[in-house]
């Protein structure tokens, strides 16, 4: 949603003719942009373009000035885009700005019964927070590059500006560097980028206007690391990537470590152009230098009271190396540190109250709490967590300016490439949307109908936000028709937050097939969101609006007799056995909505004990099954409790 | 279907520890084609591969000879399976059989209740047919490199082993030539194939088992060639790729035309390594001949009777040309003449009675009658029809050994890179049955089982006649939801054969958007397809089958009740304007089969006028609406007959 939306009479058709021209600061890159936003206008609308040599262009661009070589944070992103019924026109300062009004046009483009066409506007735009990001951890599982690029693409459509790169982790190392070349050759399964890879993705990125930061996360987190270098560990080791035992951690306490990050900093502050170098810090478990009489005997003759002090002093070191390469230092929570100079970034985890102690501090700060699309909320619990509220709500406009924005995070324990799109998409779109928007831009209603459109849109970018899940849900089922498996799919969702796997399950094994129900359906079910809508309005009508019953009708019939068509298939594969008792559920849902249509029809309240044994039914239901949840129980429990008399 | 399968006990579990080793001839391309194997069993199973090292290979694979450098006609594709509880072998006289023997072994991985496996069987198995190919047209709607690589995907996966490259026609001219530039710098639009392009996909086509062979049709479907070099066209000109007015051809009497086709045509034989060229041949339509003064005057002065011989003097010197270049040359139907060499091979597009008599001549020939994917033809119409059948059963055995097979062809007037998928796929793997399995193998049931499994198996590929249609209906919906548009879009089918277009309509727009309904819907529709089997099962039960019954009451219920819910979105956007009168057809089929459906419940025939009544309604719903067939039309008609006491 833009800053500031002005409603004009009438529309600009889109038709055959349509074209866009160039004025004003003109390059290469511009004209990439501008035939990129064209492919890709007619694409969504299946028109391919002839334009009369020597029309007036249907859009006029202009730009006073290009972009930097090296997009900065800050760099003027604002444009103005009118449209009349008779032309468009956007201005910008920068071409960086032409790029995100290019995509509100995309936006704005829609068919209407007489065609397709832009409704007249005049929008004038800037986004609210500078730093707008998407942190992809490609360390748990590796994301080829074809498949980071179509997410580029993604974000770029919601004028997101940074891909956090969690490039090291535990589970791999996946950057080769040719200084110490055993980093990727033992800590990688052979799953890394090349140098020339990062280079290319870089340009692509550039290309549409997206910062690609880099993450190295030590001391802790970097057990990968330690495949090919043991020396650099605070343990004895060996070390596998499968990992068990205690987390390594990197030794603080030698000269060894440091010389080591020298010449590795060097090298990959080369590679990555970006002013600012992630280097992690979060989550160190002590426990190996607990363990190691060296380290503990360092901290003491340091006059350190503990580990927290040794990571500190870690991080003092870390700092003059990042900066001695010209960089600004970013880590999580867990860095800040009053010896820290004022410059580095706080990236936090742990929430708002984090990020307005830092700004108290006088330390810049992005927020990632509440934005981990990993932990599977709906959309709009994402969108309703502010930079700036809770506790940074109280600082001082000083403070309050060195809020710089957030960044989403899609950690990588549970996907795969073919189903990482749609757990960042499209709910990505709602946070991007949280990060550029003004503060007011809160109606969740209006937020989801534009986050379906937008999810629409991505589909002509090649993101399988979509289309991955009918493959998916093919091959659990072989041969079998899956109409029966998708009603069940697309009233499900992964259980929320860490609750997939706890410790008693012993280390999670990165190698096994996510190929299961829950590896396939959406981190958000609209046709729960939809069918609870209806059942609110019924609710709300005192049970009387009869358009929402018959619909409400038509999907408890659906799933009544679901279980029904899906029986045999499930019976019959391996991945769907685990799926049957939902499937059961599901039925046992539509059955107790539909009897409690009926009493409410009859308008006589049903009795106490048929109420009581649905509502064990209900809770039966809501329990979880397979690591997924029914996300219908609850309105159907609506309608059982309003049968009875309560809401009436 | 195998020549021969033999079915044993138990089955071959297909877990992490899968791998596969070669042992006999081995070169990179052996062991690229078993990467690919192997990649492609991971993307189906979604189980990533981590096998053991130094373990016992799960499947054995031994080739006792390579591969030809150029693919021949005929080279060896014969090889044996043997697949037990314990492991598989799989065994081939060349590495071109090894390429056919994996397609199998991945046809016959599949999930059970245990886990993914492959069951115990043994194969031995050779092509009953040495030429089994897919001629795309890319001259009417240009299809890039990638599209056709992705379908070179699919044709390797049902052994199909030639791709027909239709590269030039009147609409746009496709090859690079580095001799002639003005081909595509004016004829293409500059939609064309650079020769490193060309190179590379006859490497991709080679590693995959299948020969390439280029076709540029003359001296008819030329236009394209004119508007570079319109001294070689038998009228005035000047050309445009719009066309308009009549037909160009170009001029077989002028010497310069032949110097023009021996620089081409051994440019072209250089970039083509397959033995065999293409030169089209066919629909010359005389008109430009007759009109041409020069012409008739050669005409009569070389003792020729009419155009006809014209086309045959033109066809020997061409021939001569190609054999220079050590090609072979092959051509539709009209080409055959006595004069003409019993090397060529003639293809027909007539019918099976054109490829006897070619074959009593002495000349080869390929059925391609029968196989226009353009007509939109069930699988089972194109299943049927056999190129041995008709005239061609009849001949001795040495003329039937001149029918060397067949190829399906993809013409381009109606298909788009967006929808060309799902007009060539899953129907191609039915002929693609037809020319591998033994003509025994004729069970249409049978067929479509394999032929859906083998749907699903090419999702993995990346082809996208599936994943398209979703797209391209939201794309019509806007931002409604397309459930209803769905069921609409399921039991509708394009008109048949050329009924989409007529000439009073005037020429083809080929620059105009393929955005309609009847761009997005198959070919052919699964649903009326099940729905008719559903309608037979229970009539021929003597209406009594209550199980069938059921299920037709759930379609014919939902059918009814679909208009009420896609009315408004039919309204609301200029793409399904067109489809409102099918969906009311659709609800009143719906409405109608249920009315039958409880006469027959009350064992009492339906009223005649009730019955007139409806069989008018079932008469409309059968005329073409927006260019398409509502296909559940007939079944219903069975049931409101059956009703009426009829059948009974």
């Amino acid at each position: 949603m833009p800053a500031s939306v002005q409603t004009g009479t009438g529309q600009l058709p889109i038709t055959q003719s349509f074209s866009a021209a160039v004025a004003g600061t003109r390059d290469a890159a511009l004209d990439g942009t501008v035939q990129r936003f064209v492919t890709q206008l007619s694409r969504q609308t299946g028109i391919p373009f002839r334009p009369k040599p020597g029309a007036t262009a249907t859009l006029q661009i202009h730009a006073d000035h290009g972009r930097q070589a090296v997009q900065k944070l800050g760099e003027d992103e604002s444009y103005e885009l009118t449209v009349t019924d008779s032309g468009a026109k956007l201005t910008a300062s920068t071409s960086l700005g032409v790029l995100r009004g290019l995509q509100t046009f995309l936006q704005l483009a829609q068919i209407m019964p007489t065609g397709f066409a832009v409704p007249a506007v005049t929008i004038k735009d800037q986004p609210r927070f500078p730093w707008r990001g998407t942190l992809i951890d490609v360390s748990r599982h590796f994301i080829p590059i074809d498949v980071l690029k179509r997410n580029l693409d993604g974000m770029a459509a919601v004028k997101m500006n940074v891909l956090h790169w969690h490039l090291s982790d535990d589970q791999g190392f996946r950057v080769e560097s040719k200084v110490f070349p055993k980093l990727t050759g033992m800590g990688s399964d052979e799953m890394f980028y090349t140098q020339e890879e990062i280079r290319d993705l870089i340009t692509y990125a550039h290309d549409r206007g997206i910062r690609v930061m880099p993450e190295f996360d030590i001391p802790g987190h970097s057990r990968s690391w330690f495949l090919g270098y043991p020396e650099l560990s605070s343990g004895a080791g060996p070390y596998t990537l499968e990992g068990g035992g205690i987390d390594p951690i990197m030794d603080p306490t030698r000269e060894s470590t440091y010389k080591f990050l020298e010449k590795f900093i060097a090298e990959m502050a080369k590679l990555f152009p970006d002013a600012y170098f992630h280097i992690g810090g979060d989550e160190v478990d002590g426990k190996q230098w607990d363990a190691n009489p060296q380290i503990q005997a360092f901290i003491h003759a340091h006059g350190m009271k503990n580990n927290q002090d040794l990571q500190a002093y870690f991080n003092q070191r870390l700092q003059k190396i990042v900066a001695k390469n010209h960089k600004i230092m970013v880590g999580w929570d867990e860095i800040l540190h009053p010896d820290l100079p004022k410059t580095i970034i706080v990236q936090s985890w742990r929430g708002q109250e984090s990020l307005a102690a830092a700004a108290k501090q006088g330390y810049s700060g992005l927020l990632s709490f509440g934005y981990y699309l990993d932990l599977m909320w709906p959309a709009a619990r994402h969108y309703a967590v502010d930079p700036m509220s809770g506790a940074a709500a109280t600082l001082a406009p000083e403070e309050k300016s060195r809020i710089l924005g957030g960044e989403s995070c899609q950690w990588a324990e549970w996907v795969t490439p073919e189903n990482i799109d749609s757990h960042i998409w499209p709910r990505n779109a709602a946070i991007a949307e949280r990060l550029w928007s003004p503060l007011e831009v809160q109606d969740v209603a209006s937020m989801y109908t534009r986050m379906n459109a937008v999810s629409l849109d991505l589909e002509w970018l090649g993101l399988t936000h979509r289309s991955a899940r009918p493959r998916m849900l093919h091959r659990m089922a072989g041969a079998a028709d899956i109409t029966a498996l998708r009603n069940l799919a697309d009233v499900v969702e992964p259980v929320k937050d860490y609750n997939r796997w706890d410790d008693a399950k012993g280390p999670i094994d990165f190698h096994a097939p996510l190929t299961r129900m829950i590896d396939a359906v959406y981190p958000e079910s609209d046709t729960a969101r939809r069918f609870s809508d209806l059942v609110q309005a019924f609710v709300q009508s005192g049970f009387s609006d009869r358009a929402a019953e018959t619909q409400i009708r038509m999907w408890l019939t659906t799933w009544r007799d679901n279980d029904l068509r899906l029986h045999s298939v499930l019976d019959q594969t391996f991945l769907l056995r685990e799926d049957e008792p939902l499937s059961q559920d599901l039925s046992a849902l539509g059955a107790a909505g539909l009897q409690a249509l009926d009493y409410l029809d009859k308008a006589q309240p049903a009795p106490d004990a048929w109420k009581t044994q649905q509502l064990a039914v209900i809770e039966q239901a809501k329990a979880r099954k397979a690591d997924l949840l029914l996300m219908v129980a609850a309105p159907v429990q609506q309608l059982v409790e309003g049968s009875a008399g309560q809401h009436n």
